[in-house]
């Protein structure tokens, strides 16, 4: 038995008895992320977004299929050097993730948490690495601006207007492989959220159902890890747009926190909001997986930054739930990454 | 560090670096499961199947926080005892578990694995109090019988009649508290499925659509621990019902593995098939969790039984895959749980 310490850190904070790395990763996404300011950074931009399938789910399911692929690929593994994938996306029963990875026959832990997918997929798998249950694993999740639209909104035939605070769907999946074998990118904590509930009652404002939980999250880490904001390089939210941005900084300010200097948001980076009509910003499971991936990532490794929060938010809500007159409650978890420098050894 | 030592076992298997424990756990049921032979085992039985509110999905979220409620109240524990949350239900969205569970403010982990989530949510429960994770976490499913019709297949109204190979889904919810403060019972290991898809297409057979992944796991999983059926005084399935068990059954005997002697099913002791016209036998993330919680872990406590591979079925598919031809693949999570005996110390 090994010694009994226990890892946890603060309200809800962990670190690991194991180092964890993020030794590859990948990102595929759709023609319009592609022609995006991130445009030139992702590993593959399909110019048809049903990437040949018949369907917009099928669509999904392949983006996650590929970005897996690309991902073990950058890696040099194979499917049965992966022990499990922690995976999910945002559409009912999860079915994108399902009919994406079947054919990988690895162990499955299906996952949802809305866009905060991103941030629990990766919490979980290097809570796996990091235990020692696993010598490599996979986190990964999608989402599809069509699939997306016809789960949550209108048929894209309706052609519905927008209002400026929707946000749009992410046509994108970004998969990442933990080990414990070194690289240059270290998962060295995580902070796991809980549900945050404003009563928020707009599907077409999720900026704002999602920021109060994103707050709150950040507040949590800070505390439990003893940081300030600036012991960050960024603090990188999921999708809260930029609505969700003046939302979430005002929110930290009322607690004495000031993230304004490091606060990036994948949503906003991911698009050009004047040239592309993108509304609010992107949303979706995909949208912060493939801004890690594309964006933050090289920069860790090139040493451009040394420490990141990335932070994934989800706005729970179904079409039922929202139909029933229900509130959008939102969830957020936390993810510190981190350079790994030099050492002796 | 702790010593380097790794915890899998076999190829899908996991042993746990800490012992790890249900210390208590609780069921809660609508009123048909409280007429079945398993009636009176239930912690609660609720004769208004609305459970006191507006719909379906709002009383589905209140049986999973009825049951965490008694499970934490068994325990002498309250909200802030409990690390993490493990929940899922079979909802699109999981919304019985978001609007569920929002109150308890314990950090959450939401799962998908259609019927299996009861599995997947003791698995990593049990993965993450035995790295030292936390001293205590919760994991929990729910479906609900109005629901689920709903969402899957027909509304109540409509009065769609149903073949006998149709399976009826539980109203009702299943709470585990796990730690690692020594009790009775304690889970020693799991066994993690992969999606199994055989091509089966009709979504009211839902037991032929997940005896595959059943056999493949109970099959890897006496090949992982190396044990023989009857290493097991019971195999408890989730919910394949008469049609599935029987070609469980088939599928193993094919691979000389002979469980008829040790098999059980959920979903068969739920419901008096003959009195309540339930078809193939009860389904959903509910069915298998009341029934290990009301009845196989008193058996368990009691001496009755000392090692049982509970083995949770889900059926992955939606409305959205079915209608576009898809197949229903199958997956399934294993648990070993096992009396703990006297011990000195």
């Amino acid at each position: 038995m090994p010694e009994k310490v226990n890892y946890y850190v603060g309200e809800q904070s962990l670190r690991f008895p194991r180092e964890v790395y993020i030794t590859s990763s990948a990102s595929v996404v759709g023609k319009k992320e592609g022609e995006g300011p991130l445009g030139k950074c992702f590993d593959m931009v399909c110019g048809d977004d049903k990437f040949g399938e018949d369907n917009w789910e099928q669509a999904e399911s392949t983006l996650q299929k590929e970005a897996l692929a690309l991902a073990m690929g950058k890696g040099k593994l194979k499917p049965e050097d992966i022990r499990y994938l922690f995976a999910g996306d945002l559409l009912g029963q999860n079915i994108a993730t399902s009919f994406g990875l079947m054919d990988y026959e690895i162990p499955l832990f299906g996952l949802y948490g809305a866009c905060s997918t991103a941030g629990e997929s990766l919490s979980l798998a290097a809570m796996c690495v990091g235990a020692g249950y696993a010598k490599t694993v996979a986190a990964l999740t999608s989402s599809h601006f069509a699939s997306a639209e016809k789960q949550f909104r209108f048929p894209l035939e309706y052609a519905n207007q927008r209002p400026i605070s929707a946000t749009w769907t992410v046509t994108g999946s970004g998969a990442f492989i933990l080990s414990g074998k070194r690289s240059r990118i270290r998962i060295t904590g995580i902070t796991t959220g809980k549900i945050v509930d404003m009563g928020v009652k707009d599907s077409m404002n999720m900026g704002a159902a999602m920021a109060p939980a994103a707050a709150n999250l950040i507040a949590q880490n800070l505390e439990d890890f003893k940081r300030k904001p600036e012991d960050y390089d960024k603090i990188i939210t999921g999708d809260l747009g930029y609505v969700g941005q003046e939302i979430l900084i005002d929110l930290l300010k009322r607690k004495k926190i000031d993230i304004s200097s490091v606060h990036e948001d994948c949503g906003i980076l991911i698009y050009d909001k004047e040239k592309q009509g993108t509304g609010s910003g992107g949303s979706g499971c995909g949208c912060s997986a493939v801004t890690l991936s594309a964006h933050y990532l090289p920069m860790l490794e090139q040493g451009a930054i040394k420490r990141i929060l990335f932070v994934p938010t989800g706005a729970l809500l179904s079409t039922v739930s929202f139909n029933e007159g229900q509130s959008v409650p939102g969830i957020a978890h936390g993810v510190v990454i981190e350079q790994e420098g030099e050492r002796e050894s």
